[in-house]
């Protein structure tokens, strides 16, 4: 079923008025009519499923007929800091990392970053959440994840300290555990921070800051990934773990948030 | 350290003569020089690491110093069986893919694939072999992944099922377990063959084609992946679960395949 993250005065009542721009994919591009079911989201976490009953070229309209907790979205809230980078990669992480359940994306800029300035990017930032959107919609999310300004490493490390939740960096050098000895003594944890290195790596002298500001080196195994693969393959790994391990204990399904 | 697949003809003895084109890139990209130390890789699952002692534009030589199971060579054999797509898509699957630690890429054309024509791709098996190999000596690999020869999906299933190891095939409908339930009851398995559809899915017909060659359907999770992120996705996850089980079973470490 087709999905649409839609603003919240979109819903009056039980009923669903489609701003102009859903309206026209729906008539133009899905050529969807009237019967036809899609799903709306408002960015809450919920899904509202919409039966249309009236669609033509000046308006689109539905009435709710269900409502529940968006199953795609992730009970963990997983934040990802991941280093600004070129164009194409950054955006590829923007979207599969979605896909995966990424929650809050929180560009850096460390000591290797390939990309030193911050200021650059914000010209960016409509243009990438509406990859976010996109990436929400099309893998089931019940939220777009949200994304921060840029910082600078040290203050990205601020950041998490003050996050109270779990908060690891990967890294392949001396002193990390895996991940999966990390998180076999973590309870359910309901935020996580993720920090991946950019292409050179972090510098040593990063990861004992990073150490000094409570975040745990963890290792992602015995090959080494490119940056991209690393978010990635993080994200997907921290949420099979832990996303799971809430379902057994909560006895499993999509209970509120 | 940088890392060489090279012919099993360049060592002699103890000796590596690096053919042209890898002692170009060793005197006129990467500039090392007599006494710099490289890793030197056959495509048989070992490592050598060579100290050059003979660096000019004519001729690079060196002198084996040690040699060791790639520890990047994952135990599991991993076999991906992939729909045939842009080449774009598909280049970033067997690059990420050789990352995650597959082994064997098995394109193949079902019902729903963009690209039908299996017999087009062949003129890009150069590029796709140089992609795997490049990949293989960033991650660390042992090995280069093969590429076979696209198969229709009913040749695929045949294939599998002569293969003799776990078979799985990713589905989102009804009827699948998670993967983490299906890997639950595996003991350790050296041979797992992982089918990924193409990006209008499997249809279901096919899934009941794939269960008669006893292909397990197994759900990823509770997000929708697009093709290509499920296959990185699904590699890493079967990679987490079995690498690690056999590391424990044997008490770890690199040990011959």
């Amino acid at each position: 079923m087709h999905r649409f993250f839609l603003p919240e005065h979109s819903l009056q009542g039980n009923r669903v008025i489609f701003p102009v721009l859903q309206a026209r994919q729906i008539v133009r591009v899905l050529r969807l009519g009237v019967g036809d079911c899609v799903v709306v989201l408002f960015d809450n976490g919920m899904e509202y499923e919409v039966v249309l009953d009236e669609v033509n070229r000046s308006r689109v309209q539905g009435v709710v007929r269900a409502q529940r907790y968006a199953s795609g979205e992730p009970m963990v809230e997983l934040a990802l800091f991941v280093s600004l980078t070129q164009r194409e990669k950054f955006e590829w992480i923007l979207q599969k990392c979605t896909e995966a359940g990424v929650s809050l994306f929180c560009p850096y800029v460390s000591s290797r970053s390939l990309t030193q300035e911050t200021s650059a990017v914000e010209a960016k930032y409509v243009r990438w959440n509406h990859i976010l959107r996109e990436a929400a919609e099309q893998s089931g999310r019940g939220r777009v994840p949200r994304l921060r300004p840029p910082l600078r490493f040290a203050q990205a490390l601020h950041e998490v300290r003050n996050s109270n939740g779990l908060a690891l960096i990967f890294w392949e050098g001396e002193g990390g555990i895996s991940l999966r000895a990390m998180l076999a003594d973590v309870p359910f944890c309901g935020k996580v921070s993720l920090f991946i290195g950019p292409e050179g790596g972090f510098s040593e002298e990063e990861i004992r800051q990073a150490q000094a500001f409570g975040l745990y080196p963890v290792s992602l195994g015995r090959r080494i990934l490119r940056m991209e693969t690393a978010a990635l393959a993080a994200s997907v790994l921290v949420l099979y773990e832990l996303e799971d391990r809430e379902g057994q204990s909560s006895g499993g399904g999509a209970a509120g948030p």
